[in-house]
């Protein structure tokens, strides 16, 4: 199987460059167990990371693939990237979502400009794939893609120029897209730092995966017990190839530890992280005797959560 | 009188990189009056802009005269950033509030290595003067001193840097060292640009005193109804004439429409603003009206405020 390489990063940050946020390193006064950095993927326009992967993997379209369109099926973060990259092309993104999707993230990929189609969720991606099928359009997977995750390792790319010295990164992971592009270009640009993917306890198929060295099955069911609502997926072959590679460890976090970690960052960072997004800054404040010392950066993957969850969180 | 100038600005850039964080401009996809761009500096290391002058001021000391120490009086931001610019540099600074201080914010300041002596607060301002006399210190001010506000303008001249052909600023007056600087900057690079303060209507001295000409007094208790804390302050003469020269107007904004934006930073932007450092927000979401249009930057200036007020604002 190809694996994604640092050229491949290095050509995704050309052309997201003016589009996702150089976020910058954030040094942590308040840390107490070595050096901390945040990384705020939270600061994204659309409130997360995938933008770059969604950017980038339209921009690697020839022209008239492009102008045909792109499908999505997602009702979170992916589903906002993919809408709002397309608009900067200006061409046409059809969103598959499952009808149970609140309509708050209904309304926020729509006002991208999207074409927002509601389904069972079972139907979802046999309807996309039809569209795809029927209008010839580009399906943009949120993390089973080399575009997707060489522009996820975009971030992974700014942390090594900006911290080239940097001992240990800590990204999350779900469908593996975030972890297998920071891990690649760490790897290849600061070979000395340690990359830890972190996972809930209540979702860490991956952990398991890579103990097995094969990847297991958890059940959508079993996996929809955390919180943190952006760590549900799992690697697919692609991706999960890449994290056998790319990773020196896994870290599970609990439940309570996500939530002190939220409140961490909203109170000491001055950063609005959902669940998903605080497990990196989780596994920095509860799991040190896990972790080697050193200089650590831990990217926050995300801020988007309902508000009456954040007071939840923050009461 | 002398002014602050671009090139005081510039050499305030070049004391203050790598210790101040660079904040980038975060587009705001929500913003549909014009587009909106944030400038972050509640994501300093102390939580909020102050960094650039404290750092700046000491680090402008000879050798000999820093290491003698630095003395400051605040119980709020700028009290962090001179205790922590004192400690990148390795001198002794001690720091005067009022006794009526609440303990969390002595105990942010003494993290920083700083002493921290509580005082009657009339007895403030002449226990630092005594102890400057006494031990031969400096005082570094938080806002009347030219090496303050040239730091305060590195924020300026990181905007026109990043968004060239910004079209309005809008920045929070208080003390009105950020504002003098920040308008320095822009004014000279970006001079089509309009730079607008922005005041809690409860504290708008400098709205009375800009429209009559001269300084203005609002008494202490007048300006202290506002929640917006750290806006208490008034210029100085020498960040007056600053005010008059650099600024195109001030907009008045309510304590509803305070509370109003930082919940807009928070759900939207997934930043934690102080209702100080969610005033130019407010101006753009509430005051369209009064404002040109175009391009705008929204200066956010800090983020330090106690996890219970936060939650009221949220709720």
């Amino acid at each position: 199987m190809n694996l994604v390489t640092i050229d491949d990063i290095h050509a995704a940050a050309k052309r997201v460059a003016g589009v996702a946020v150089r976020t910058p390193l954030l040094p942590q006064g308040w840390a107490t167990r070595g050096e901390l950095w945040l990384k705020p993927e939270n600061l994204q326009q659309i409130g997360a990371f995938k933008i770059r992967g969604a950017y980038n993997a339209i921009a690697a379209l020839d022209e008239p693939t492009r102008a045909r369109g792109v499908v999505a099926y997602s009702s979170g973060n992916h589903a906002q990237a993919v809408a709002y990259a397309a608009k900067r092309f200006g061409v046409h993104a059809v969103i598959f979502v499952p009808d149970t999707t609140p309509r708050v993230k209904v309304e926020a990929t729509a006002a991208h400009g999207a074409e927002v189609v509601q389904v069972p969720t079972a139907e979802r991606e046999p309807a996309a794939h039809a569209l795809v099928e029927a209008k010839n359009m580009t399906l943009i997977p949120p993390y089973d893609h080399a575009d997707v995750i060489a522009g996820q390792g975009t971030a992974g790319l700014e942390i090594a120029e900006d911290l080239p010295d940097v001992d240990v990164v800590l990204v999350p992971v779900s469908g593996g897209g975030l972890a297998s592009g920071v891990g690649t270009a760490i790897r290849a640009l600061c070979p000395d730092a340690k990359v830890y993917g972190i996972e809930p306890e209540l979702a860490a198929d991956t952990a398991e995966s890579l103990r097995t060295g094969e990847r297991v099955e958890w059940s959508m069911e079993r996996r929809s017990r955390t919180i943190a609502d952006g760590l549900r997926a799992q690697p697919s072959a692609l991706t999960f190839a890449h994290l056998q590679v790319v990773l020196d460890g896994i870290i599970t976090v609990t439940e309570d530890e996500i939530r002190s970690a939220v409140r961490t960052l909203a109170t000491k960072a001055h950063l609005v992280a959902e669940p998903s997004g605080a497990v990196s800054t989780a596994a920095y404040l509860f799991h040190g005797d896990e972790l080697p010392s050193g200089k650590t950066v831990a990217v926050v993957s995300g801020g988007n959560l309902d508000p009456k969850t954040l007071v939840d969180l923050l009461s």
